[in-house]
């Protein structure tokens, strides 16, 4: 089983460096996302320096299709119509050869996503980030869901990610106390951050939308992916330093990918 | 008509118990509720130490009702597609034993959703939780309703919330500048807390959702939602303390959730 | 083309009438506004004086016409559903004298939405306020759309504004460094604000949502307008002075609101 010794740390120069590239593309985000987060999640795209725009309607999806420069579709409150709408915005995805980020909410005890999920598997997307529970049901494993929260560690979960991206083609981040960004043959690692964003909810399903946009950057994917989040982690970092419990965090970690996105140094701040 | 005098304090002591039960058990709570207030549910949910998951679609509701620990119902922005979906949720809710809540959002002057919350009662909700006109409607009276605000004072209500409660079997909560909790018999009063809340969108709805979290502990259910109204309480004092206006006060009570949540005493903090 | 020696400032004893007028009234809004912004439209309004109510489903939308003292039309997560909802809430405005703002979020690229904007432009919408893009494609520019984001300036815009409100009757405001409110023959300019609103999510559309607030009350609806973007520049000034980044901006943003319309004079605070 893959450990922590054949990971990665991701150069924080690099990281560095992919940001100022996303804040100077201030790429166009289409985000077909849940009830729940959808506005943390425009308002993270907004701090880090992206652009959201959540449109759902399927003559619409079409059109924009063609205007964005990253796709999410996260599953966290699908119905069968959304499904549809969904199915089509990855197929349009594909045509256009848009990345498109796959955030499998809650797989596993539900049976209508978990089977949309696999299936939406088969358009390749360009990434899947999700918990260890949500990781390892996707790949194969039963389903032990307890609601959206992880059963697992981001360890447990490394071996089904590394064989996830193997079989898809995607790049896989599992998220938890450490994250790891695969494509099957490299593994990035990422430290830091904060329990508190546990507390937060759609600090995932936001960090789903991040990945998109740092996929629409030139470059190196699996970086740009391990960039969105270092990002993370470091805005978390910023953010834990300032908090007194989860409402302070939330609003402050959008301060902190402000920060970050001017390029002011974490240490300085 | 009943007054002050009829009620009891909750005495501090076992609210704090009660709050800690919580916070052990960390209940997962489906909330179907309405669009506006989504997210800040969700987010008082995680500060209080439970775990909220909204799952929408009619074959996934009726999956969840098997792991969910409890359910919120709440007609804010209700359809009739939604209708069916939360009658089949409350339905499921009775046949898997689980404890639910009717949150009865602006009933009086609209017709769909009187008529839906009256209907609803007779699948025997846990917990009804509600302005003063919102229980006085719902127990009968005649609409005065000028949209989501209450037009009369909690103990206006309170004659109808005992009526209600020994009419339906259900714990009666009518929310305004004292709190009453009544099973038709025992009456807790919960005071404190500030006017700001009311400048807060969703901080009643969002009570709702922690009322079905308390009543999926074991235990005394009246004395359990009493704590909801207590812990509310509590937190928006810790809050009104730190707060300018209405934006830093939803801050505030999401981080003074957590601060009762992890037992620290109200006094020192 | 008019320029800005063409436009008048709002005197600012005007507008603290007018703003002491809304909190005297409390005006009930409906906002029927995309699945993005509903939270922060909410709160804004709230924060402002005004109390604000979504309510979707079509005969409770009849209903709630005659109960209503405003309504808000926003298209950004439009559908072909909505589409229908929308038609009628404008069709009871129009028969019961309820003043309405249109806001064509990201009108252009999109067809659904222009198309369906323009069509609601003959049911003479009180107020049109869009960002200087939205404001040229509804008066009738070819789209150049990238998105929600405007690519002109204001004052490229103002000749499009004052033709868009010559042609409908209706006030036409254009937000963006500075504002233009005009009725095609008056024109106002209000100054001030913060670039960091531009970083939250729906800071426009909860301005749509308060000029629905203003102009339902009595005097010169023109003025009204004005006074809403003037309260909203007051509040980001008062944002800005206390803020790290767009997180805080929009928590003090609500806050400043709320010391706005307590009438506590902006150099004070």
């Amino acid at each position: 089983m893959p450990t922590q010794n054949f990971s990665t740390e991701l150069p924080d120069d690099l990281a560095r460096t992919t940001v100022q590239q996303l804040v100077t593309k201030a790429p166009l985000i289409h985000c077909l996302t849940n009830q729940v987060v959808q506005n943390f999640t425009a308002n993270l795209l907004l701090a880090a320096g992206a652009i959201p725009a959540m449109i759902v309607e399927p003559s619409e999806v079409v059109e924009f299709s063609s205007i964005a420069q990253g796709l999410l579709i996260n599953v966290g409150t699908l119905t069968t119509e959304s499904c549809s709408v969904f199915q089509l915005a990855a197929e349009q995805a594909v045509a256009n050869s848009l990345p498109w980020v796959l955030d499998p909410v809650a797989v596993g005890g539900l049976t209508l996503r978990t089977e949309f999920c696999r299936q939406l598997l088969s358009l390749s997307p360009t990434v899947i980030r999700g918990n260890p529970s949500e990781i390892m049901v996707l790949q194969g494993a039963a389903a032990q869901g307890k609601g959206p929260d992880s059963q697992h560690t981001s360890e447990q979960a490394l071996a089904a990610a590394t064989a996830l991206a193997q079989q898809t083609g995607s790049i896989v981040v599992i998220t938890g106390v450490s994250d790891y960004i695969t494509d099957g043959q490299t593994t990035y690692q990422v430290t830091g951050g904060s329990a508190l964003a546990t507390k937060v909810t759609g600090a995932g399903c936001a960090l789903s939308a991040l990945c998109a946009a740092f996929v629409s950057l030139d470059g190196d994917r699996l970086a740009q992916v391990a960039t969105a989040c270092w990002m993370m982690s470091r805005a978390a970092d910023y953010a834990a330093l300032r908090s007194a419990g989860p409402g302070s965090f939330a609003v402050h970690l959008l301060d902190g990918l402000s920060v970050v996105a001017q390029g002011i140094s974490h240490d300085a701040v």
